[in-house]
């Protein structure tokens, strides 16, 4: 691993198969990576057909040559395997390769990500071809990592999938017995007394069993984990020390990302944000979260392995980034861990269907334009921050953000089919934070608590039985626990939880949730919080608690249940749980939040008053912080950064007292 | 059936099945329907696989302990024969059971209620099991009734459903060449010339021939009616006087459920209004409407055989019932007919897709809740108002809500694709009369109208030739007959009437329409009443009449046709025809009905001035009346019974003058 | 020709076999059509059945007896091949000739329109019946015109199609390797090895290769002329000098009519405005568009094929035609070139899917009724106006809407997925000039430029290698040529230009687009055009222009490019090129062109001061100019005709100086 990071990498997809015709823009290409100051380049994403253009018959020269001279000239190789994207000669011979949809039809050959996973025929030719490449390449210094497949996602539903499913759950229930009773399959007359009754779920078929429907989201993505563990042992049987990795999505809900990883030597991310689509500050502490998300998966700096050097193709506009605005957006991802700045691609493509997404260099090929100066700028900037790179981020609160109980909870019929919003409301969350530059990390239900400070868990509907031990545990010895309504309603195979919500945990919080009412989307209630006897807005679930041992911070202003909490407080052991009964507005979260973060000793970054959409994250290691100012505001803006004096890391320029920082500006500081 | 009225019902869809492994909870249950004041419980809905796990083997011993405790504690069961969701081995033994769509995809096992009504395999497995099941249970004293089946709807287009079609096609029609006329199939050249080129409309296939679409869905009543005699006459042969029912749905359309009648011995009807949604004026009339219709089937007090003790879990938004809400809205439904308070179900289940609808026991499974006692509360009024089980509603206003018509004027091409709004405008009619305290029946077309002082047909495009002859006759000998716009327009396979519009009954309305203009959704044309000189907004359709015979009451104010009537009347034998020529907005309808009322002597429920949002019904037999009085209003409202003294059936409390009613109150009364 | 052109021709189509058992009917058929003045028919467009009930059985009886009895009363027959619907017999033997969805599903029988056109079957059938029909009818006088099926569209993905579509890929690309480099294939390795493993476009398979989709297209436009030159040929046999047509659609993109020029005799269309569903100057322009489209096609006049006397049942709403609006909107077509009016249909139907359908003769029958007297009103002013039949529309300007082009933008992923609305920006320029009195051809990019003072090319995405050298011949040599931002992107396969955009016209404009801006719905930039230095919104797209030769005529108001050039103008050659880099606001394009009309010295029709709704279109022969003034307002509206001197053609009246046009009337001129 520290073959790579031993700098920040600065690079993009490479896809030269695409001008084999075009000698002269390869050698315009190499001459343009070193002006751009690109150290990496990620090659052979979709070249299946170029390497292995007929059945056996496989073309490295290409590749040998691109590889070599990009080496000769300081760029390493990150290579991938190219299972992403199959030739249609592999399609048209084995159809099985072919992904089968929830309906039940098999797809004709064409686009992409969108092969079977459990296909013997396609593991093995797989294995021929990325042990082909490993063979060739894997000792060769030039290439530092495996990129492998692509964005993997999808699923597929054809009989070997159905039958590597029901494999899946014998592994799991053992007895049909066990799983109709997980199940809860006697509702509906929905008794199994065959394993071969079980299907995947399908619109066509049953999609009503939701512990059916969860457990195939996460046999998805136990068979996605089995089909990238098959390649990377297909190529680091040739050199184990090579570390691999696997592109991840902005924003992807098919794939429990924090499964991947024990099977991922480093964590690599796609970052694709709508800038400008509306106001950047609420755009910008989204895309934070989510880098944050991917720092946490491995708790370790991670990759920005895709993102787009001016606008994308594919989103509904392709909005130009405004000056300043790809400096900021790629230095963000490094204050939030990232150890490089990557892009799709290096090169538009002359046809087909990303040909007008946004690249390093246009199709009018020369350097004398704005987005090729933005991406040289990067890379300047890049090198003067090299001594960051042995830093990581560090945070004392943090959210859970689950993909199981996102699973179970959009699947969820009620209380309120409209929306419960579980991204935007754990968005609710981090922006009190970002907003106030205070580190994040994630959690999901697997994870440790312990070394953090405050931990919040927005609607937890789904709670393992084991993290509500976690969770009674970590409060009992002093741990701080912020959780919302509609929390621990069901435990892992959707069954509800007898006896009273929140599940197991209603000492820990000190109440019993009697009802949740939903409200429309034309509704609000109001909340009074006592501590200061002002009013807020809240929306969507109003949860009805009778408090017990629980404090009552806030009370419901509307409806029948006027005077009943809103908000609540309960000692457990030697730490504290609050219970927050809505969705509160957001000048509601700042007001409590700001008081717990006081309460507990929470350290902000720097410890001043950042106007809003100027967010401050730090990295550090044992020696020193590093701190990244940025503006995400249309406007320049006065910061007073009152007592500290930081310097600018590449100008050495001080900063001290009331500072200005120009629209989409980044400062990258020490002390 | 006397069996079954001796007393108000209350109780619940029971399923204790999926709770065989929870001994406590059975006992827990008894105990708390006694609490609850509950005396019938429907049970076996979704037992098939718990009574036949395999094919051939049953196992009744649960069943027939819950049977007998439940009759042992006071409670009768209605027992239901299992065919709405069939068990997997069902499925995957005999796949002709699983319904084809209308693209012609047979279905995979799953969800429920989606069985072919064809197949001989299904009907021979539920004739097999309900025979045991009347075998057992058709003489226990503790079965009341039969439940058969669940919500029948949904159509199959599987080979044998086409074959079956075609059957019905040729005792209907007998050649095809009287079929090929009736149908107009020379239209685009879709005449057939053998029976089999035939299909079931599908949007892959033919969907233009309107007298197609039309017969399928008459062939689709026909064929699930057959299918549930099949199965009434399974379990009646071991004792028919067993009254047996099948529960309709909320504004269902698929079934034409008028024909039903001559079928069940009562019917029954699942109710889920969205209380609290919008203003509950607006809300209350449409249910109060839709427990009309259900008493109007067969003119006798109908079973509210679901409805929920708090909110559902499929509806957008699962809303708590507000305070009172509850025993209004169960009231209600006794108030227009029913002389039963069900609900699904007993207590929620503990997984699938139902777990979070409301029931009478909460996961919590206590008695110490809102929800409870709102439930314990209707049990116990009804208790008190016993003795107006022997009471019927009695009306001197009928509408005409027809089927046939619905489904051929939803499938019309033109006037105004997007929304000529059936039930909307049969709605409106139906809230004038509400909203002052009038009872109301409905009546299709194939009704007597001859009870009635006034019938009302809103868009009645489809006018069979036997209903225009009634029409004549009724209004002839003395009838008032009030029709709107775009009425008589095609006969019975869609055939417009030549010669003019409306069809054969131009001479009873004294008119001819030339034109129908129709408007945009952002258009309206406006029509003054002569009468009083107003103007009143009108939407949707303007139809442009010469009057014959006819009086002008009002006339158009815009457009090319200003000074064009707009409300006609005619004087025809001994009666009146009204034809009202566009969607008018609620006062014109008030104002015009108002007047009408008090023309033809029909009587109020209490000849006072009723608050908007207030409304009272009665039930009365030869000796006596009741009196409901609703408050569907978020506010107390004073009401002036002006002369009248009522008494409190409950309290024996007296009223009279002006009288306070709390916000979602309801007062039964008594002169 | 000459045949069907001695007059204006007034009819429609003619559905006797309908009615075959009311004989009465067709008696009062003649009677009315020679009352509204009609001269001809078509008639056997969906009478496939009728004509041969059973396979190899015919029955020409009644068409004999229709075409005879029509002729003797002076109307004169275009006879259709019936091929646009297939009898159920044919589908039920032959399955081949049903259409296969791009999702490879089989239609069933049903509907109309939907055959594959491949099939031998479909076409050894067709030219069967086809054969029967022209050897018995192609002599008779009373038979002037073949009506080629009806209004093709729509494609099959059958095997047999997917055969032809490789023939047609072979025979353009010759080699495999050609085809994948033209096609961009190495991009996601979708090189083609194997001719077979090219498909369709699917949404379950390839839909990502946009040179595969646009190649689809031209190949589904390329068969459906084959199939209808194979139709041509049958029924020609028996009498080569009867003029063919077939019956193009109202704004129809799926087929390139352009390619149809050389194969029918005449173009023919169908046109189905919605007027009054907005202010009618808005539907006004987009209806005179597309009949100058029609006329373009040929540059000769047209026909009128299908037109509703009243409203269509198909659109959202069946809106009437206000009084006036019927004359108007008829004389409209003959204005902008037709020689005919037509409708759809004569009588209509008394049952199935278009029964509801405007007609000549209602279900009523009679005379006495709006629609029957405008239609005869038209028939009158037809026969007043017969002189202008030798007349043809004469334009100096002239607007490049091109089919391929629209289908590669349509298809452009990128650079706004909401919209970039090709049709719209084609219409803003045409409104300038249809609102000012100026005549309009349309191009596409096959046509001849050299005719034309002025030629407007609305985003030109696609831009073929040989009309760029079309437009760099005719601006040297002196043309002016007005283009808008995001032209000469790709070429003719969609593989883009390399070297800067637009393409190979970088030196004729004398600029460099570097970047295309995109902005949401939301949005808007301003421009301020120097020579008023007045502002300007625009909106979608914002074109960033480097200038080189090239003045700046109009500078961006706001964002990062602010001060950079809207619009610009070069001098080559002995031409002018402009570039407009938004899409610009109404008054910008009027001040913009008026100007340039000016400049370039363009006549308008009517040297006067035109009031907005008002237009006057001329048609002209060598001899004499006729001008149609026409005012679309709901309202009258003074026109100062200033020194012109015009006489009615129909009453003679002299106009000059301020004259009155009353709401939606027409008058036909003469100087």
């Amino acid at each position: 691993m520290e073959k790579i990071f031993n700098e920040f990498l600065h690079g993009a997809d490479y896809n030269p198969e695409q001008w084999l015709d075009y000698p002269e823009i390869f050698e315009k290409d190499i001459e343009l990576m070193k002006k751009a100051h690109c150290n990496v380049m990620s090659v052979g994403i979709f070249s299946w057909a170029a390497l292995e253009p007929e059945e056996g018959v496989f073309n490295f020269e290409w590749l040998d040559k691109v590889i070599s001279t990009l080496y000769e000239n300081g760029i390493s190789t990150i290579l991938a395997t190219p299972s992403g994207a199959r030739p249609a000669w592999l399609s048209q011979k084995y159809p099985e390769v072919l992904r089968v949809s929830e309906t039940r039809v098999r797809n004709l050959h064409g686009f992409r990500h969108n092969h079977c996973y459990t296909s013997p025929v396609y593991r093995e030719k797989t294995a021929i071809l990325n042990g082909k490449l490993a063979e060739r390449y894997a000792s060769n210094p030039a290439v530092i990592m495996w990129h492998i497949s692509n964005e993997f996602g999808g699923e597929c539903h054809c009989d070997l999938c159905q039958n590597e499913f029901r494999n899946w759950l014998k592994e799991k229930y053992k007895t049909l017995d066990n799983l109709n009773k997980k199940w809860w399959t006697t509702f509906w007359s929905h008794t199994f007394t065959s394993w071969d009754q079980i299907e995947s779920p399908s619109p066509i078929g049953e999609n009503q069993v939701h512990a059916l429907n969860l457990d195939w989201k996460r046999f998805v993505t136990d068979r996605t984990i089995d089909f990238m563990n098959h390649e990377i042992k297909t190529v680091k049987k040739y050199n184990p020390s090579i570390p691999a990795t696997t592109n991840f999505m902005y924003y992807y809900e098919g794939l429990n990302y924090f499964k991947f990883k024990d099977y991922v030597d480093v964590v690599s991310y796609d970052s694709y944000p709508e800038w400008h689509s509306e106001d950047n500050k609420e755009v910008a502490y989204r895309v934070a979260a989510y880098f944050d998300i991917m720092r946490s998966i491995k708790g370790k700096p991670f990759m920005l392995m895709e993102s787009t050097p001016s606008m994308t193709n594919w989103q509904r506009v392709s909005k130009l980034k405004k000056p300043g605005m790809h400096k900021l957006a790629s230095l963000q991802a490094i204050a939030h861990g990232s150890n490089t700045v990557q892009y799709f691609q290096w090169r538009k493509s002359r046809g087909s269907s990303e040909k007008l997404h946004g690249a390093v260099v246009d199709h009018y090929g020369k350097e004398d334009n704005r987005v090729f100066n933005d991406v040289k700028e990067v890379g300047e900037t890049l090198e003067s921050i090299k001594e960051i790179i042995n830093t990581n981020v560090k945070a004392d609160v943090a959210i859970v953000y689950d993909w199981e109980n996102m699973w179970a909870l959009n699947d969820s019929q009620g209380p309120r089919n409209i929306g419960l919003n579980y991204i935007d409301i754990v968005m609710d969350y981090y922006k009190v934070f970002w907003q106030q530059g205070i580190n994040v990390d994630f959690v999901d239900m697997e994870s440790n608590l312990d070394k953090y400070k405050l931990v919040v868990a927005p609607i937890l509907y789904m709670t393992r039985d084991n993290f509500q031990d976690k969770i009674r545990s970590y409060v009992k010895s002093g741990g701080n626990f912020v959780m919302t309504y509609f929390s621990s309603i069901v435990n892992d195979t959707d069954l509800c939880y007898l006896g009273g919500f929140p599940g197991n945990l209603m000492d820990v919080f000190g109440l019993r949730s009697e009802e949740v009412d939903a409200l429309y989307e034309y509704e609000n209630n109001e909340v009074t919080l006592y501590k200061n006897n002002k009013s807020y807005k809240c929306t969507e679930i109003c949860d009805l608690v009778h408090v017990k041992e629980a404090e009552v911070l806030a009370e419901y202003n509307e409806d029948f249940y006027k005077g009943r909490p809103a908000l609540t407080k309960n000692n457990f052991g030697k730490g504290t749980a609050y219970y927050i009964c809505s969705r509160m507005e957001e000048s509601f979260n700042e007001e409590f939040f700001k008081e717990l973060i006081n309460e507990l000793k929470i350290e902000r970054n720097l410890n001043i008053n950042l106007p809003k959409g100027i967010s401050v994250s730090t990295r550090e290691n044992d020696n020193k912080k590093y701190f990244f100012l940025q503006n995400y505001l249309n406007e320049e803006k006065e910061v007073d950064l009152e007592n500290y004096i930081l310097k600018d890391l590449i100008t050495g320029k001080e900063y001290s007292g009331k500072i200005k920082l120009k629209s989409y500006e980044i400062l990258i500081l020490e002390k």
